[in-house]
């Protein structure tokens, strides 16, 4: 994957302006990782939103409009190379049979929907080395029959 | 990818006993989702507990052995087509930079354990159509250098 | 792909009652393409929905909890090679972009939900030679921000 | 997949003037789909078809040449990682040998064409939430015997 | 590939019965190439040149039937390792888009029909070595505006 | 595929001079599908046919030696997603064994040469749609034991 | 690869009767590789080579048949993970366009054939280890030009 | 595969000057295969070595050190779609499995080295068709125990 | 990856017999990686080693002279999905570059042999958690020049 | 895989400065494999050691920012063709379950860690010539059951 031009400038932003995507959190009250994912252009802003990143990272105006088009989404590389990303895909390798079976227990004949879905990254504290917790919440969708 | 004859009868079981997933984890004190992932063999049991899942689901003892064997892991197929387990592919396609970025921001470079690691799975209501919820917790190790 | 061994039965089943998938439609209540999924073990049905197939189609009792199963879904190789179904792969490497245009401008940012989708199949009487319409609906679901 | 530089321009001056590809259907008295397949090279124009929608977005003249050219098509890649299209995919995966199956059934051996061939999107108002609908109609094509 | 059962036994009993494709040819009225793609299965037969295929190799009647059905067509593998049915695939990734354009020249935007499409192979005798001639006809059908 | 520079303004110059590869193949005494093939750096041409070639589009007399040297020669991409292009690719899925067994019929093991090679391509007036003929005629090539 | 059943039982009876592919040479009268590519069903003898070689090793006759069919030819995986066999396909990944420019200059737009071929295996003595030497033959093959 | 610059520049040096890689030979006392392996950078020269390349070909001293660099090798393609490579991959598809065991047999449990290696390139003059010769030798590496 | 019939047997056996491959290694005086390497099927033993290790475990003689046959070697896919095997891949990916230029620097241009190659695994203990210490020792083999 | 420009610098300035990645260990008090995968990118240093190994080199200060950045990482291509890396993807081919069954019966069922790591590749002196020594140390993390 290489890393889109806008991308590299918002990036190259927050690094000179020392702000966390959580401080982004804070001034444009949507979740860091969404937030992250606008960097990535993997999401979508509204014009509001566009405007306020860019002006809260000092960029050119133009950058508004592009953030807010509809981007061609997914990274492209079939199997990660990334080691942080590849672990992700590697408990669905591992443990992507077990969620199945559990989802099809608890619910029936459907998925977890990707679209009306939020996705949350926290810091837990632990004695014998932090933890990576990730929160993902999507509706439930079952197969329409016809 | 071609379900294990073991598997398959393990399944079968439950079936015909009418036990949950989240039946068994009463009986097992184990999370439903790592009882699945034993069923799949991508977990392997400690001999006590092989032995009272055999037992529960009314199975020749000589599966007991076969359940604590270190299986080979993953599911082979390098995209998956089950709309369930594509879902969890493509979040990572879409979202897996953001949440490498954000992950970065809070921890430093390094990565999510897929082995120091749950994973449940919880059934949230919701008037507008029930939510599947995914918590993941992977201990953070972060780069060594030497 | 190979034919799974309850998919052979069913169809040979079929062949030899002399029943087209539209008869089935009208003896289940279900559309064709539906009832073809659930021969293929790419839908799951009802209990009654499988005891009513299995009798009318004269087979074994046993087949109807198979039938009610949650299936391991997709076709699995990457691009098809049966000429029929290669053109629908075709349509969306030509046709894609164009579509993924038309339903940003009708509905912004979002998708065309593969789960709560139907999709019919029918035949137009054309002078200059028949044609196969296929009408499929599916849900615009829209992307959640958070 | 990487966007043509025409392309870009034509979806820019399109975004400019503030017309969507229902606007430019009834200017060009063409489908909104075909329109946008040839924005992405993916269909060719006739020259009167090129230069009204040249001028219609104020573009420059020489691109009424380029727009009639017989393009190289498809997008490349073999599993679209776009969720979007994705779903076009998926579809193909879990429905086709149904569709096969409908067709074969309807039609006797022989193919849907993708060439002789017509695709509408159109919007559904629903209650509980607006559907897409996907309107292909192809020529039926049987195998010629020799 | 695997080569079906079915195709072994036809194959078999044609070695047996030491008849050729071009006897085949004589006796069933269709081109030897056709008849090969039957032997296949990549062509359905109708029921009348079933019975006279099976027939004419004495073989079970049950054959009949199975080769008036329509089968799942293609040979599989990406690329193809046998060398005599490579070089076809190397004649495409060497002339392929010479005679695109070549088409395209004499014909417009569109294709070349595969499957209102007949194919003969034929022995050139030549003083400096046979050579084999490979017809191939297929309607042109032009990419449909709509 | 991305297309050669030197392809492109061969392309140009014969578009501005509206010349036709028949017309092509009239003058350079060459057959207009080898002739397209050295447009796309497929074939190389004596340093007299890329002098013709090149005066005759007018175009700078620096290109005559490009076009003699030997090219690195295919397409590159394993399955092409060009509908016209594919179609033939199709054909080799879907009769390539048919081919085999008949040519093995006819000559014994071995091949048909892809480098003792014509293809031609004509076009048959057909009052049901024109259609595109194609022949090849390769050196059949037995194989040596040694 | 899976080895096929006839291979195995060659090789069977080549290891109790203790006979090198060597031994095999001198009472075939044609070279080990050629005899070994007979093995594994690579090359097609004639009815006279079958029947000796099935005969030296005291097989069953319904083999000499076998070995005289025309085979579908090639190992089948991509890219060998064999370490012997993987070297040379390493030797082309390092020095193939060497080779081709070679062969170039000294014979001209063309190719090594590889059907009009032969190729020997030798061991060199040497004193600081011995050597595999491996020499090809193949008849060069100018491009046709037509 | 895109040709690097380097190579591009000595290559056209190397024809400007109308010097063979035999002329070459003579030059610098070493294989011409080889040293098309330096232009194509798969192969590292002495200081000397590229000193007196680059001085032959007249190019600027600048190249010398680069062509000492230690590159990093293969031409990256999986399966080589060039006409004359990709003969080389088919004979290791075809007679792979031969050599190795004819190497086995002579040689025992080992490879042929791709590194202790010298390859050459002959014409043989053969009044039914000149062929092309190569001669491969390699150390034989027995598998190590420990 | 299945697992051959014969690793199965001797894998059961080495566990009825409660013998880990460190005991192996003292009965065999060979490394314990290597034995294992042996049960997989891709490391040949002396009659001798396969004689002792086949009384060992207590298996049926016909065992040993299967066990010094010559395997065709790897585990054929490409990305490893085990996590034990993919994190060596993974450390390839990652340090694979590092690795060679080090190697480049200390040796000059060549590779070292996976052939003449000692592979041991050791434990380390280690008050923070254990460590797994791998030692690889293969000869240095520099690129010949011819 | 394309080398990066800041690789790239990092490479000249070394090799103008004639210094090995032995020297830059002994500057940095770091192990030069961590140091070679600096400069590829594929490890962060700290704000330190980049300020120390920018000024080393003499490069432009703003490269020590850069330097920090917590890289995508991995090098891409699934399969090395590299013959220096391809040797280390061989011998997981070969070795690789060998090593699994001897971890697994040294530590139980668990991983050895590529983030927790080292590696140190020495030079050992041999009569026989020289051996390349590669030592890795990973922390061994076991499943963890929940």
């Amino acid at each position: 994957m290489s890393i889109p031009e806008i991308t590299q400038q918002l990036l190259a932003a927050k690094q000179e302006k020392a702000l966390s995507f959580a401080d982004l959190e804070k001034i444009l009250k949507r979740d860091e990782v969404w937030i992250a994912a606008v960097f990535y252009r993997q999401a979508s802003a509204s014009p509001e939103e566009a405007k306020l990143l860019v002006e809260t990272l000092g960029l050119d105006p133009t950058y508004i409009q592009k953030l807010t088009e509809f981007p061609l989404k997914g990274l492209g590389p079939v199997v990660p190379t990334d080691p942080l990303i590849y672990r992700f895909y590697e408990i669905m390798q591992v443990y992507g049979m077990a969620i199945k079976a559990v989802i099809h227990d608890k619910f029936g004949d459907g998925i977890m929907s990707a679209i009306d879905f939020t996705l949350d990254v926290e810091k837990e504290s632990d004695p014998k080395g932090d933890r990576v917790k990730v929160i993902m919440s999507g509706k439930f969708l079952p197969y329409k029959k016809w």
